[in-house]
């Protein structure tokens, strides 16, 4: 990665994005929970370099948000699917794609859209608060410093700020 | 930017990432939405480099995520805040630290926690179907293809296989 590591900071945030590691990351979840799973077929879908996108996956399978799997013993071929932390970032990369809807939707319209399977309705992935259901809006919430919190690079401002809100 | 550009892809999650740009713009959307939003502020906090900072904020604005706001009118002095687009990206980010606290959670704790002032109570974002209401699971959600859907660099085989998870 031609960029700084984001690995160490006191923040969740830059963690989650440092597994992440690039923007094909999120390109490949999205595949690979579509059920385009084969090395093969992830070039093809995503026209990335061969190189590129074995050292992706072998990242995520390193990150565990990945596994690799024997499809087929003679002869020995492998595919790729989520593991439970790679699945549990699907509904984040459909919230994501939610506000893209919204927001940098294509001309041409969605180019893709979603079912429920639960409730057989059209989903719109919405983030709601564990806690009352509600839907989560960024004026709603009030950041307040965890025990990890610190003023460490990434958060050197950040941190006092927390503290701050805090005493009020 | 040092990659290919996402914006012509016809998916929303590849479009929405190049608006994003790099794993910069989420933590500079975190600093804005926690209330830090000077330019050497961002820069204290985050150790990034003031042109990089600058360039990142420039796309920024140029995307419509942020508006560049006076706050002082002698000296001229601006500060940067979140638009209405932006402010809807901050629950995606919650989303994604959510899954950052469960998965890759630092050794030292939490370094940060929400509370939803609406209901008073912890935030534990969730993404839920704004049909149901339901929790959304990986496993729970059929894609298919929308008006936009196309076989093009980026969705090459994932548009064949959308168009057969219709046909089933």
């Amino acid at each position: 990665m031609d960029r700084i590591s984001f690995a160490d900071m006191r923040c969740t945030l830059g963690r989650s994005l440092e597994v992440i590691g690039d923007w094909w990351t999120p390109l490949i979840l999205r595949d690979l929970f579509i059920g385009v799973s084969r090395f093969d077929d992830l070039v093809t879908d995503l026209g990335i370099s061969r190189n590129l996108l074995a050292r992706r996956l072998k990242w995520l399978v390193d990150s565990g948000v990945v596994d690799k799997r024997a499809y087929s013993q003679r002869p020995l071929r492998h595919d790729y699917v989520l593991t439970r932390a790679g699945e549990e970032l699907v509904p984040v990369l459909l919230a994501l794609s939610a506000w893209g809807d919204r927001w940098v939707r294509p001309r041409e319209g969605v180019p893709m859209r979603f079912v429920h399977r639960t409730c057989g309705g059209d989903l719109h992935a919405r983030v709601t608060c564990g806690h009352c259901g509600g839907a989560v809006e960024a004026a709603d919430v009030l950041a307040l410093p965890g025990p990890g919190n610190a003023e460490l690079p990434g958060t050197a401002v950040v941190a006092r700020r927390l503290k701050a809100n805090a005493a009020t």
